[in-house]
């Protein structure tokens, strides 16, 4: 049994719950069909678990360094990119124009779930290129996209991402790197970057830096940033290359994890000779950024969901192994052990971690579908309404399965006990990795803040109310099914999920009275519960709905598929009888406006 | 300012509220006084700052290895052990015809708290030369005390446990090592021993393995298992050194955390030679390491603490230090960036990791204190009372800092974002150290089992009712206070206790009902929420303690004391508000019984 992620969950997410094969209609995906899916699903697969996961443990035990003149890299790492790059991976949502599949992008996160899941460092120099190329196609001129974007696609070159600098990380308003115009029209770029990662290697014959930069003269704060292109090595209008541009590595960052992926701090035009190119008009590249920002959110939401899947079968598959105590009712010392998966609280570990992980991941693909179908949308009213609605979602998918699944992970880790404390089996990895998730791409409070100030409050609660009246939806159907099957547990769900979200929804409506009233800090100071408690609701609805997808299908299949869905549907209770009661207490503490922390005195910590 | 743990903490914790300087009437004590306690803490903290944290990092990054001959330390590691040992604080618990301070045990974790602060790795080595040397002087003979504890004491031989086995870590009733008694009087021991922390080294010039064991005919179980002293060396009566046991190193574990302190796997009698001393009787072994039990556990949940609370107090630093972003009422981009503690998120994630660490800390010093005082009590019935609380409260006192605390450093992490997440700064190795503790001495699921099952219901509950009477006495007292003081945050707290006492009442009432129909597995199933339960209303009492304490003295003293006071009324404020009320939705969930974890089928998963 693969331990990356079941395809029984991949087809059930993709098929049975959100019906991607009906995304087939779109002129978009005309030419696809579920065949091809499916025969892209088993490479990525064939690819993750045969090139990726060998060398998961190697790469994390021998990062990468630099000896002063040049970095060095296991070269697993290269065979691994070389085999996914040759089986076009990297241009799978990219369109057929430019030499990619055009295949949906709910497709494209399935096979970049299974790249994760066998390697998140290794899978990460690809999702940063992906992520690089698909802003110079947003907003990028033809000759950048022949210049750049196509030898990505291509693989030939790889990206990055230069936001952060060493003193502006969460506030990029205050980034210092400047970008002075020349003659030619290009730009000169001074600076240091901190925490980029794919910043220096030879696993392609050119790196592509985005960089956010500002022009002299410019609006102050984030209403002054530019985006540019910033080559390693010069690119010539055959595409030949040219000489270096003047980009210099001043060091590598040692993480506790992800310490596969070269995390690097990169100085730029040391010597006054760094050429830059702009990307779209100047002081517009923070919007650039953000318009990507939902994709690249949900990305780290999913690559957290995934590590906590894969934690959670590994821990399945010690559980089910591992003998260990007896009974509480076996008394005998002399009777057998049992496989600890028989223990109660092994048990609790187990399906808290697959309520987390499934919880999450089906969100991320729920997230997935949206921007799809926002895409290929005709109709300017839906595609305004789905994009309210993932703008809402969007600091949920990146911030709850960076919590929940880091726990999840936690929980493989104890499962496994002192072995699961030693770098000979993978899940003390997998925490290590997930640790980076609710800090990077806007830390998690950022999200809560982002969350709770803008777009639970944005048009006068849009977006909120968007999200009600889908979740009412699914309550009305649900329960509707469920009176009709006569199934309890269904109905038990629908109710308490209707009783969620009035909880949810007045405690809304007593803080934006809060931010009405102007009282920004107050309204803002407990963002994050607001955010835990939304999340868990959001959680809740994803998981009635695969709770109803699964009892549609739970009978007449095979016992396998059977199992598999009756897992889904103890899953979906442990949630609600353990996870979900549990928002009624933020909600209290939210209403009561709690000023504990805001009003703690410096000087009493 | 120190980031180990402030003198003031430890100042208010020893004196302020738990008074130690009153032992100082008791006869074991008499030769004692406050100033040699405060010349003590002085010495443990210099050589923790000055000799052990030095090296945290390094022999964190550089952990031991084994070349097939011999292990190799990091030579920073014995030079502070040399200090330490100079300093006789392995003797600091033992009796003067020991050679030890007979010091109290409190006043030995405060100590033993810096050197978990400053370097957890380096600190494991005496801890566990104390807990061996201990056992022996409380079950060994006088020729095994002069033999082997002597020795143990002066730092010339360290000590070992050894417990687990590759099959059996929390079921040690499946261990297998054998010992076939011989005619001399020793044994042969023969079998594998795991998770064996300082099994080998060349940092003393012997090693005393105390090793559980079976005598071939005794019961099946726990009650067949035998303690015994197994030398690395033997020793000579005149105390020098003789030949090599048949102790051999089988290999390293490497670890996510703790990496300093070298963890083994060890073989017993490859070639049959490998003799052994038995300690006190036969089949008594888990008896006699149950009677240790408690201290071990104790000192697990503090050494949590300890970690979390440094932690926090780095995140602080960093957090008072580190300009980024603007309050939200700051719209204007050019102000500068402000100290990050000044965002209401950000107190959040201190206040927390305040209010765990010193509310878990402060549990620990009062589970020291009542060893002290069961220790030198002359009533009877005194001291069989308090000792039933000590077991009550043990599990706990493990197992919530051991969760709680490794948040904090989670939390910690996050206060420094990226930074946090690298090796540059020490919290992600808190973090990975911290990770330990849920897992050894008794996971936590075996501590709720523990709880639950055995401590609160004994005998009818009796050790539960002497909980509640000293919660009682507290509330009573605090409302008093409060009333003659008009003081209304105290009395909150006091009332919120009550009403909490009152559900963990109901609930354990509840639950010993399911208990006694015999319904073990339902009974045992939800063990985990009842500890987390309990833990949360104990250290809710604990921090009511506390802020009483601090209450009583807030005003009068300097600034930086007032600060201090003020500091740990908000932090019990904090706990009040946020954590407290989370035992409702725990307390409903027990009384439901839910079976979703119980009755999820293997299949399913």
């Amino acid at each position: 049994m693969s331990l990356l992620i079941r395809r029984k969950e991949l087809d059930f997410l993709l098929y049975e719950w959100l019906h991607i094969e009906s995304i087939l209609d779109k002129p978009l995906f005309a030419e696809h069909s579920r065949e091809i899916f499916d025969s892209i699903l088993d490479t990525a697969q064939k690819i993750a678990e045969e090139k990726f996961a060998p060398h998961a443990a190697e790469v994390d035990e021998q990062e990468p360094t630099f000896d002063g003149e040049k970095v060095h890299i296991l070269p697993a790492v290269k065979e691994a990119l070389d085999a996914y790059i040759e089986a076009g991976f990297l241009g799978i949502h990219f369109g057929e124009e430019s030499g990619g599949m055009q295949l949906p992008y709910t497709l494209s996160q399935a096979c970049a779930s299974l790249f994760y899941a066998a390697n998140v460092s290794t899978a990460a120099y690809p999702l940063l290129t992906v992520g690089a190329a698909r802003l110079i196609e947003s907003f990028g001129n033809e000759e950048q996209k022949a210049r750049y974007m196509q030898p990505m696609i291509e693989g030939r070159f790889f990206g990055t991402m230069c936001l952060s600098e060493p003193q502006a990380g969460s506030s990029l308003g205050d980034i210092r790197t400047k970008a002075e115009p020349q003659d030619d029209g290009s730009y000169l770029i001074s600076g240091n970057k901190m925490w980029i990662s794919g910043g220096e290697h030879d696993l392609s014959e050119n790196i592509i830096h985005l960089v956010l930069a500002k022009i002299p003269g410019g609006p102050a704060g984030v209403k002054g940033i530019s985006l540019f292109i910033v080559p390693k090595l010069h690119v010539n209008e055959d595409l030949s290359l040219g000489e270096q541009n003047d980009v210099s590595l001043a060091g590598l960052n040692h993480k506790m994890g992800y310490r596969g992926t070269i995390n690097t701090a990169l100085n730029f035009g040391e010597n006054g000779q760094c050429k830059g190119f702009l990307v779209g008009e100047a002081h517009r590249g923070l919007f650039y950024m953000f318009q990507m920002m939902n994709e690249a959110r949900i990305a780290v939401g999913l690559g957290a969901s995934v590590l906590g899947y894969t934690g959670f079968l590994h821990s399945l598959d010690y559980a089910r192994n591992r003998p260990q105590g007896r009974s509480p009712e076996d008394r005998d010392p002399t009777s057998s052990p049992v496989p600890i998966i028989q223990h109660a609280d092994v048990r609790r570990m187990l399906l808290a971690q697959k309520a987390y992980s499934e919880g999450a991941l089906a969100l991320g693909f729920y997230c997935a579908k949206l921007v799809d179908t926002i895409h290929t949308s005709t109709e300017s009213e839906e595609k305004k309404e789905l994009s309210l609605l993932l703008d809402l979602l969007t600091p949920i998918a990146k911030a709850w399965p960076s919590e929940y699944c880091l726990k999840a992970n936690d929980l493989a880790i104890q499962v496994l006990g002192g072995y699961g404390y030693t770098r000979d089996y993978p899940v003390e990895r997998f925490y290590r990795d997930n640790r980076l998730n609710p800090i990077h791409e806007g830390a998690n409070g950022i999200q809560a803040i982002d969350l709770l100030g803008r777009k639970a409050m944005m048009k006068q609660g849009a977006a909120f109310r968007l999200l009600l009246q889908k979740v009412h939806g699914t309550i009305a159907n649900t329960r509707q099914w469920a009176t009709e099957q006569n199934n309890e547990a269904i109905q038990e769900y629908a109710e308490a999920l209707e009783k969620a979200v009035e909880t949810v929804t007045s405690t809304t409506l007593a803080l934006s009275q809060v931010a009405l009233q102007g009282k920004s800090k107050l309204f803002l100071a407990n963002a994050s519960v607001y955010l835990d408690m939304l999340g868990h609701t959001v959680i809740a609805w994803i998981w009635l709905e695969q709770a109803w997808a699964a009892a549609q299908k739970q009978h007449g299949g095979s016992e396998s598929e059977g199992n598999f869905y009756e897992g889904k549907l103890q899953a979906c209770k442990y949630f609600y009888r353990w996870e979900l009661p549990k928002i009624k207490q933020q909600a209290q503490l939210l209403e009561s406006l709690d000023d504990t922390c805001l009003n703690m005195p410096e000087s009493a910590f």
